[in-house]
């Protein structure tokens, strides 16, 4: 099952809401719009039937994740049952992001990427801990893109990035799992685009409290999540990146250092994960157009295509956003001891 | 004044309540009950006073000052109005975390800090980058812990160490701000225990992704949050921290790099505030353990002090948490070019 999230105008403005998405037939099921005829043709009242569809199918797909096997089978049930009067066109749909994750964190542990990533930086070859440990940052929940919504080109950077990356849902709370509980913990696959900007990292990277600015001016999630069920393995699914309709890269997701499944069981030890929570996967190898010597200029469309999900599109501003303040450079006491 | 959250018992479990805190009186008052009360005085019928209070104080801290001014202004009118029945000594009181941050960031920022961290961990000066633009890191949101909480000591570390800061609390959403309209957005203050694990914070920092285990298995939130109005300034707090009983450091919250509203408003750039958001203000000076050349044990007590907020107690569990994986180390095929 694809779900995603939509806008709908309503009496008081505009809603999300929920939606399961037929790629293959262009359109998508509004599930509480659904659920709530199937219920009135059950014998409940409008009322009620809003009521109970509501609460199955608000606006926060975290939410909706948070109520279980119940989620699922509810949405089955009223995706089966839809009629016309429940679906819309793919072609006037306004999207959101499907998730809005609780905490969004990111790995590292494609070693072509890294390898490729630190020749262009001339940084020499990763840290030897990332095989030791899975590595991984949190990123603000603040900055959330979803498909084709407009992401304002940053002011502060000239070096813009995507990064091609698997979207881990997670679907339950959870705290020191193994791999094997993690992998069913797992509530689906998005695309994941941890947009970077490389100039800023650069700078950032040596306070060594991982990426602020650098990262947290935008997530891709999108385009919608597929449910754990349809893939048959997640380490062999080709990506695809392209950019202004030009292909940058293909690949697949081979050959991590720490599977998913280790990846999202290494996160719940001693912390817990929340239901809607994203973990991405780490950029697969040639997933950056650093890796390629280009940059994002303002204006440029990205694509992410991955196998199974189907394809985000994130289109950045064409004039880059401007900032009232920036912090001024503060007197450095240890500026002497540093030279 | 003082908000806070607790946890009662209701017929289906034990639900979290937001309270107003009156330490000098020892009591706090259950602002829904009292609200519930006020109400029916002026004519609602149980029913409908009970969805109205519900809805104005939820379990949710964010979700309640996402309410904004109507929130402040329903709490002071129900704590002003509130009977003894709506009253309880902090004495049969179950506390948790005041608040359940949206996103968790963390700065550093006060130099006497940073030196002697630097020193005791012969890492040298701090990065030159920390005085041209605020640094901090995220954190999970998973892991936040409220007053008199046990904590569960990991077993996979050995030097665990507390750290001393205001945490802000930001009361709307917001991006793009200036640091006169961060300070706006202040909602309040409380105590921040950034925990941390010293001997494993040294090896994630070479990753460059900023903390994983060394900070996400326990943050510390409260006792309670003090709203900003009752602060003349927030650069000149009296601060205290005590292990065990046993008084540690004293200090005060003067002299950071980048001011509070500083952070906050660099934070917003190209980011989003969102209500409830809570952001370290970074180690005051002396204000962990480690600078004093101590750690925390497994049992150990700590007890933070923040003037105009009150004291933050957090205990170790006395048997360390064990874990039931953990990674095996993998092939590194950059070994010999690291070599």
């Amino acid at each position: 099952m694809k779900l995603g999230r939509i806008w709908r105008e309503g009496p008081d403005g505009d809603v999300a809401r929920i939606v399961a998405v037929h790629p293959e037939e262009g359109r998508v099921v509004h599930l509480a719009t659904a659920e709530g005829a199937r219920l009135q043709r059950r014998g409940a009242t409008t009322e009620a039937a809003r009521r109970l569809s509501a609460a199955l199918f608000p606006s926060s797909m975290a939410a909706a994740i948070a109520l279980g096997t119940q989620f699922l089978e509810a949405a089955q049930a009223a995706d089966d049952s839809a009629g016309v009067d429940a679906s819309m066109s793919v072609d006037d749909v306004r999207w959101l992001a499907p998730l809005d994750p609780p905490v969004i964190r990111d790995s590292l542990t494609f070693p072509l990427h890294m390898k490729q990533f630190g020749e262009r930086l001339g940084a020499g070859p990763p840290s030897a801990q990332f095989f030791k440990t899975p590595g991984y940052f949190k990123g603000s929940t603040g900055s959330v893109y979803g498909h084709d919504e407009d992401i304002p080109y940053p002011s502060f950077a000239e070096q813009i990035d995507y990064e091609l990356e698997l979207g881990y849902v997670v679907g339950t709370t959870g705290r020191n799992l193994t791999p094997d509980e993690a992998e069913q913990a797992l509530f689906g696959l998005t695309i994941f685009n941890d947009f970077s900007a490389r100039d800023i990292q650069g700078r950032e990277m040596g306070m060594g409290m991982g990426p602020q600015k650098s990262k947290d001016f935008a997530y891709g999630i999108g385009p919608w999540i597929t449910t754990i069920d349809e893939f048959p393995a997640l380490d062999a699914l080709s990506v695809r990146a392209s950019v202004n309709g030009e292909e940058l890269a293909t690949g697949t997701t081979e050959g991590p250092i720490y599977s998913g499944a280790e990846l999202i069981a290494y996160v719940s030890i001693a912390d817990r994960l929340q239901p809607g929570d994203i973990i991405g996967s780490g950029t697969v190898g040639n997933g950056s157009a650093l890796e390629l010597g280009r940059h994002l200029r303002a204006g440029d469309v990205v694509e992410l295509e991955v196998e199974g999900v189907g394809t985000l599109r994130s289109r950045f501003t064409a004039t880059a956003e401007q900032y009232p303040w920036w912090p001024t450079e503060q007197a450095d006491p240890f500026a002497a001891a540093r030279s």
